[in-house]
């Protein structure tokens, strides 16, 4: 059975990479996946050619789009001078599942951190501060994870912020502490927004 | 966003139809692969084309291999003479990593169960004694998992191989009650099998 496994172990490596999948989840994954070959393997190797083709960063605020600048960016409709501010493409998701923010949005793509070595460059956080000089920014909302780094982060942001005539808040009730965002229901993060308070 | 919204929504709620995936590990699977794109996500869909193109069910003995008849079954090396009777490929792989079987497998796809309605044909029982008639077996090995219905199953099977003069046993110490065979590490596999006894 050489190639069948070769083939097979490899399939079950590469999912093993998955975050939240181990190698022996990777392998029921997998079996399940084979006895599914026509409706399940096929379709999901068919998308994921499809989103590794065309997806990419929007240049502007980091979400997930098709196009250099994302639909959320050039959108008017969208350009209400609130500016969220979030820490990754989960989060933003999260926030449009809530369903209760129309303005725009800034992705970190992380916290700053000693650990990672992450620094403000890495963080797009001369970016931010340069969309708010020029997007007609009225209110930045930071929606980061109510983690040690998420604070420090918003702590950091709030500071560059200074000094721009720009009201910069915070989601307030309902972030669990040390909770993280995308594990909220919508209903909390609705709430969360609604009850915002300055930073 | 729409268009690209669609693609990844499609990709999302296909990673959220594999086993131990919900809603929420798919999109966080989803968003790492798109980060990973070339190292990840084009490899796993070339990886899945390749096994949804080449895998099949051995019409023997059901393992999945490359060909009508796997090469478990075509090689004379495992013509020891024992077969081992297992639920699902992941216990015959989890078999193979233990490593201290030598002989041939009988997959059944499944155990008998009145609420899933699978009966003895479902199960390639008829195929298992006819192979045990036409083989050479002088030993089936029941390696199934130690729930109710995989004991039901490890039964009926032991009637109708009674009279073909074959030696049935069982994988005894080490399977603690209840448990699952692809949940245990390599040597408990072993320790098993070696201590088998006469069904
Ligand atoms: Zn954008
Ligand atoms: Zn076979």
């Amino acid at each position: 059975m050489a190639d069948a496994t070769r083939d097979i172990e490899n399939l079950i490596e590469l999912m093993a990479k998955l975050p939240g999948l181990g190698p022996r989840s990777a392998r029921r994954a997998v079996l399940h996946m084979i006895k599914k070959r026509g409706l399940l393997m096929t379709p999901l190797a068919d998308a994921m050619h499809i989103v590794a083709a065309t997806a990419r960063e929007c240049l502007n605020c980091g979400n997930i789009g098709t196009s250099d600048v994302c639909d959320i960016c050039t959108s008017e409709k969208r350009a209400t001078g609130e500016l969220c501010v979030v820490e990754d493409v989960a989060d933003l998701w999260a926030m449009e599942r809530g369903a209760s923010f129309a303005g725009r949005y800034h992705v970190l793509g992380g916290t700053l951190s000693a650990l990672d070595s992450m620094g403000p460059d890495e963080l797009r956080i001369p970016k931010l501060v340069d969309r708010v000089k020029t997007e007609g920014i009225t209110e930045v909302i930071l929606a980061l994870n109510a983690t040690v780094d998420g604070q420090t982060t918003a702590h950091y942001i709030a500071e560059q912020l200074e000094g721009l005539g720009v009201s910069v808040t915070s989601l307030a009730q309902g972030v669990p502490i040390g909770g993280e965002l995308d594990y909220l229901d919508d209903g909390t993060i609705t709430a969360a927004l609604r009850a915002r308070k300055s930073f």
